[in-house]
């Protein structure tokens, strides 16, 4: 990957002015949320795998320090210096997977203030794209209660590396697997399809295709039944079944994607009963999201599959998190601690080396999160831990399916009304007495520094 | 690139039927829009560029065969075929930057159905994502009126691929320059930045932010001014413009990123002025997109150059296109043409080998789009073109400085309300005789052949 120039120009002038005035100033940058998105309860850390093969592998090339210096902005010095440049930073992160809320950090950068700075964007980007789906896929995976749910976002999303993300977000979510063969491949996630609506119009009949289809993948077979009738379609599936039937074959399943799943899928599952054929098993796929799957089961549609596409795969109700990455704390030439915040309108931020404990009751249920300082001795559980050491990194990611298994457990621990997608739940997340000290102090500090 | 994966399942299990059932059988697919999104007059075709990369490149390697034979759904010839594999078909294209509408075809692929339906996802996702940006940006463009408009998305894109593609997308609408530095290494697009917060913060005193970095690029300069007091980060400015004046050098700009805009530039217009720093330019950015560029110009906000991020780099009110790729032709062993189309509740399409022409009238000004077919005479400019011929690559992509100049040409030859962000103007987009008379007859044969 080359990702030595992945960063906005200003992060660049900002790190030549450092070069010259701070070069051995230290910092720390928060990466939060500020707010969640409505409709939403809770966020999904994920993307942090990514983030450690970007800080193992930064650097800048010799075309890139031939591009940067062919700007005529940056002196011999510092593009010496970003030739040498490794990031030997801390980082401390929650792990993928882990539930989280705004306004906690996910991921704590300290470091030299270039080199926390230069990761800005990456970190942002990353980590925006992924919590996002990884928490909106959650919603899906809720609203099905039990049932599989599938990734068909690829044609949908917005582009193909976000499509490669998107699988492996929403398999850490609970999803059951992709259509994304790459990110099959790339992850171990269980991959899926079913048949398009052109293979059934490239034959002359829709049985013919059917036929066709089944005679290749016998015991693979789910038959997409809404090209032309759908009630001539799932009779025809029908036919297919009880054929296959005889053959010692069992069909998979139907797909239904459009028009009126409720009614169709209640008809399907009657005709496929009454012939015999209740091991097949009901596709729905077409616009879904969390809401249309409730809705679905809330009519007793008998769907035992969703296929769920754009409307996760961009999480299109937030297509954004509103997630920043703040300079939290400097450390200056002398040696001297200097907890700083952003006074703007409506933008304030927490100062200081900030730490997220998890407070349990007996029974193991998350009763409140403590927004803390690092140094501070709260009960709860610490969700940030160390990744980075210096630039080494000390903790590999876990698998996708183990961080999967993760969430499934984790979130468990949670109210209920947490997974209900539409129950506007709020968990508390307070925020300690060492940091409500420090911020009111600072903020007081901070107006009196500029204006005197 | 390593795309040969990048597919949906169904595709390649869809190709092995295709291998055994009709090897033979070549098919034309059409990649189109449905439906405008809300509060969209016009889409400009974007991504062409990567597809025809994408179709040079298209090759599945040994690590990608090997994959699919561990999951022991494919048979050995069929491999076989992959191995070999490579795009021969060909394909009509609108060129990137065409202006275009629903339901007019922006690709269209003939060959051997296999291949036509193997690169389906690659195509959507990667058109998809380019021609909504691009859409999107035009808007904020057209709301600009002149004004310089600079991507600033990266950080919150969805993924570090999709903000490249953003950044190249919005420069095509005709954005300024990106502050992605990748991109604009890349593409020659201008790169563009200012200063974050985090500058700011790290200094005891707004004003020592401001000198250190002017020191570094005295001719670069543009101060963020809202980090704490914007009225006194206004002054500080001011000091360090006039600084910088003595010096023989002049202060680039400033920012206003949070509050009330129009107040603020207003005012900072007011005491530049006031000072003799009437060169001084001021940026807005945070939160805007073509609304609140409007609204800030209706208000008179003196406002020279806007910074758009978020809002535009995930095109907020529209994050997907309901693009789509669908079979319209096969044309069986036998040599016999079968125009084909879908009849599934809502989701009728139009068969047949089509083109776009775009009638204009005697002063060059557009009326009319004809969506009609190949083979029909119609007056009107032909808007599909042959890029790919039987697999190579005849019509190379124009650099995205002479696309965007295209796309600013093009833009001016239709009516001013289209480029008017919410006067929800619609062209007129009709179908000629031949392609409806295809439809109907059709369609009373297709009902005809599935009940027979």
């Amino acid at each position: 990957m080359n990702a030595g120039l992945l960063l906005d120009l200003y992060e660049l002038t900002m790190a030549q002015s450092y070069f010259v005035y701070k070069a051995k100033t230290r910092a720390t940058f928060d990466l939060f949320v500020r707010a969640l998105p409505r409709q939403r309860s809770y966020l999904i850390a994920c993307g942090l795998a990514d983030v450690l093969d970007y800080i193992r592998d930064l650097r800048f090339r010799q075309d890139d320090l031939r591009y940067l210096r062919s700007k005529k902005l940056f002196s011999a010095e510092f593009l010496k210096y970003l030739e040498r440049f490794r990031f030997r930073g801390d980082i401390w992160a929650m792990p993928e997977g882990t539930v989280f809320f705004p306004p906690e950090p996910v991921i704590r950068v300290t470091g030299s203030i270039i080199e926390a700075q230069l990761i800005e964007s990456f970190l942002l980007s990353t980590l925006n794209l992924q919590t996002m789906i990884a928490s909106k896929a959650s919603r899906v995976v809720n609203a099905s209660e039990g049932r599989g749910v599938y990734d068909f976002s690829l044609r949908r999303t917005q582009g193909t590396e976000a499509a490669i993300k998107v699988a492996r977000s929403s398999y850490i979510a609970g999803f059951a697997g992709t259509s994304n063969v790459l990110a099959s491949k790339l992850y171990g996630i269980p991959a899926s399809g079913t048949m398009a609506h052109s293979f059934v119009m490239s034959f002359k009949q829709e049985l013919a295709s059917f036929l066709a289809y089944s005679s290749i993948f016998p015991a693979r077979t789910i038959l997409l039944v809404d090209t032309y009738d759908t009630g001539k379609g799932i009779a025809n599936a029908i036919a297919v079944g009880l054929y296959l039937k005889e053959q010692g074959h069992k069909l998979l399943g139907i797909r239904l994607d459009s028009g009126d799943i409720a009614y169709w899928s209640k008809l399907a599952r009657r005709m496929l009963d009454k012939a015999g054929l209740k091991y097949v098993k009901i596709f729905a796929s077409g616009n879904l999201d969390e809401a249309a799957i409730q809705e679905l089961l809330r009519k007793g549609a008998p769907v035992d599959n969703f296929g769920v596409g754009t409307k996760m795969g961009v999480s299109v109700d937030a297509p954004f998190l509103d997630m920043i990455y703040k300079i939290s704390e400097v450390t200056d030439e002398e040696g001297n601690f200097l907890p700083t915040m952003k006074l703007s309108e409506g933008k304030i931020t927490y100062p200081g080396r900030k730490q997220v404990f998890r407070v349990q009751d007996k029974t193991g249920r998350f009763v409140k999160d403590i927004l803390g300082l690092e140094a501070e001795k709260l009960a709860g559980k610490r969700l940030l831990v160390k990744v980075v050491d210096k630039g080494t990194i000390v903790s590999e990611p876990s698998c996708p399916q183990e961080i999967r298994r993760s969430v499934q457990k984790g979130l468990l621990r949670f109210a209920l009304a947490m997974r209900q997608p539409l129950s506007g739940y709020r968990y508390p997340v307070e925020v300690s007495r060492g940091l409500a000290s420090l911020r009111s102090s600072l903020s007081r500090q901070l107006a009196k520094r500029q204006n005197g």
